[in-house]
């Protein structure tokens, strides 16, 4: 059940600064089991049947904004936690996870990293500071339109010792279609981040468009890294999501992959990324930089490491047979009209 | 909340053939949300903050045995599922992961594995046909005490096409130390699987005195195997479980490592492997022989494959960094005397 009655909650503590308690999202699930508060999340059309629990220290903020129901809570184990639309987006305990592995493992992949776009991402600076950790890098882009809420997240989750008014950094609040265009050929690398959302009004980046949009604002030894589903998804029939969303990039760009990353507050905890080159048979696998103990010390890693990005992209048999079966050579156009909408992964398009 | 009364979960369509709701641990916590039925499990004191929730279709059985707090549910997302003192063990959707992963791994590292002890399993239908593809096998014995919970388990899930009256398999209802004194040098092969519990009564596998009878019982190029705890446990302070797991061993054995698993029903969707050997410096992430995908077809395998078996071996840095100091000289035998009781992984010991 979603929130019903302020006394239900009451024990929580919460401090809603603004907005109101029908803000949360009826797929936010609040119940209280042996004296303890829990928050269920995860229990989209995507992920049916199963759910991730959080126990509920309090809530920080509830928000509904124009693009996304915001829910900041402080839970037990993962500490401040953002749930945007009932699925849990970031914690403080594993937000370490995306961070890094949305970010070294294309910068590493591509040979001079220089302009990097983040759509997406929240506030910026988890994926910001990460990117930055790259002497090369110039410029970081940032476009998510919803600015409201990259001000609720900054406020509980900028990561230490990133500053927003690094030169370097420049945020858009803006629709990522529209900020794309015009972008030819200017990025190194970009990274579709979440936030995840099942907005009724939104397309889904998972359509062509997108990455046409993507593709062209890449340079021509550009990666693209887009953050997907868990391969766990695809044993839910008779939906082949990850499969389909493959299928599609595979029709746009000559080398595709796809890696794993394992986050315990993801749902089913597992989630992905479909990185993407425009050159032809580009190894993902084998960065080209190999970072040695000494030289990840400073960047404090905490997930990645060589031997991680390269065990990242070994699938289990069944998802290795059925997310990268023979490339197909024909286009098929009628699947372009039938994107499902929830498969947006950013508010921004 | 525990089942408190019948009328709450009529509408589950239970048949408890035997025992009471009594029997259902405290520890299994059910609730209604949104007009659908929750089990919301995993909240051991090992992974406080945290459960992994399973929209139920009905309750199949109820059943306290003298081990163990059995629940056997229909759910939504994983069917049929097998729940031990509030712990998911197995599921008929994501049951093969550990099927393939406990077997196939220590089988491939091993030159010729004829001798296998399984203790726990369950039912060990799972692990055993398995263990069958391997065609240099000649026995199973299988060790579980809890026999009344086998049976529970083989009427739901036992794997189709394996007879427990294969004349190379056998059931040993005992406790597993009882069951391995005077076995020494009799296996190529031990694997330690759940039935995870936390009885009062149970002193735990995690102690050295287990693992020394496990030493003593394999031959001398003879590997074990014993599922342990998935990675992010360790990042719940103060307590290093999985890390002091792996010293342990790593006190008695020449040669210890790690493997990891990805399972959307395991607590946080991770289980681990820790894995020994008698031999020095062996490799356990190069198996000695690479199974092709012609091999690999008549398997039948959904997970196992020659580059997850690597890639399994992969630590994220934190994990990698934890887990794998430099080797101890000296055994702290104070440690001995302060095993915390939830960390038995079988009934049977």
């Amino acid at each position: 059940m979603a929130f019903k009655t302020r006394e239900r909650l009451g024990s929580f503590g919460y401090r809603t600064r603004r907005g109101s308690l029908d803000a949360i999202s009826e797929s936010n699930n609040f119940h209280e089991s042996n004296g303890r508060k829990w928050c269920s999340t995860g229990t989209s059309e995507l992920l049916p049947g199963q759910s991730v629990g959080l126990e509920i220290d309090h809530i920080i903020e509830t928000r509904k904004t124009p693009f996304n129901d915001v829910l900041l809570v402080k839970s037990k184990t993962f500490k401040e936690t953002l749930i945007l639309n009932g699925i849990p987006h970031l914690t403080k305990t594993d937000g370490f996870v995306p961070f890094e592995m949305a970010t070294h493992v294309p910068l590493l992949c591509h040979p001079d990293p220089r302009h990097i776009l983040i759509v997406g991402g929240m506030d910026g600076s988890g994926l910001t500071a990460e990117i930055l950790k790259h002497p090369s890098v110039e410029s970081i882009h940032h476009c998510e339109e919803d600015s409201e809420m990259v001000e609720l997240v900054k406020k509980t989750f900028r990561v230490s010792g990133f500053d927003h008014d690094n030169p370097k950094y420049k945020y858009f609040s803006m629709n990522a279609k529209d900020f794309l265009r015009n972008k030819d050929g200017q990025y190194d690398v970009i990274i579709t981040d979440r936030s995840l959302t099942t907005h009724e009004a939104d397309p889904g980046i998972f359509g062509v468009s997108y990455f046409e949009l993507i593709k062209d604002a890449l340079k021509r030894n550009g990666i693209a890294v887009t953050l997907s589903w868990g391969i766990w998804i695809e044993l839910r029939p008779p939906d082949k999501i990850l499969k389909e969303n493959i299928r599609w990039i595979r029709n746009l760009f000559p080398s595709v992959n796809y890696y794993a990353v394992s986050a315990p507050s993801f749902p089913t905890g597992q989630g992905g990324y479909i990185i993407a080159s425009k050159e032809e048979n580009k190894d993902f696998k084998t960065p080209l930089r190999n970072l040695s103990e000494s030289e990840m010390k400073p960047w404090k890693l905490r997930y990645y490491n060589p031997e991680v990005h390269f065990a990242a992209f070994a699938l289990p048999q069944f998802a290795k047979q059925q997310l990268f079966p023979p490339k197909p050579q024909i286009v098929d156009e009628t699947r372009r009209l039938d994107l499902p909408r929830q498969l947006c992964l950013s508010t921004s398009c």
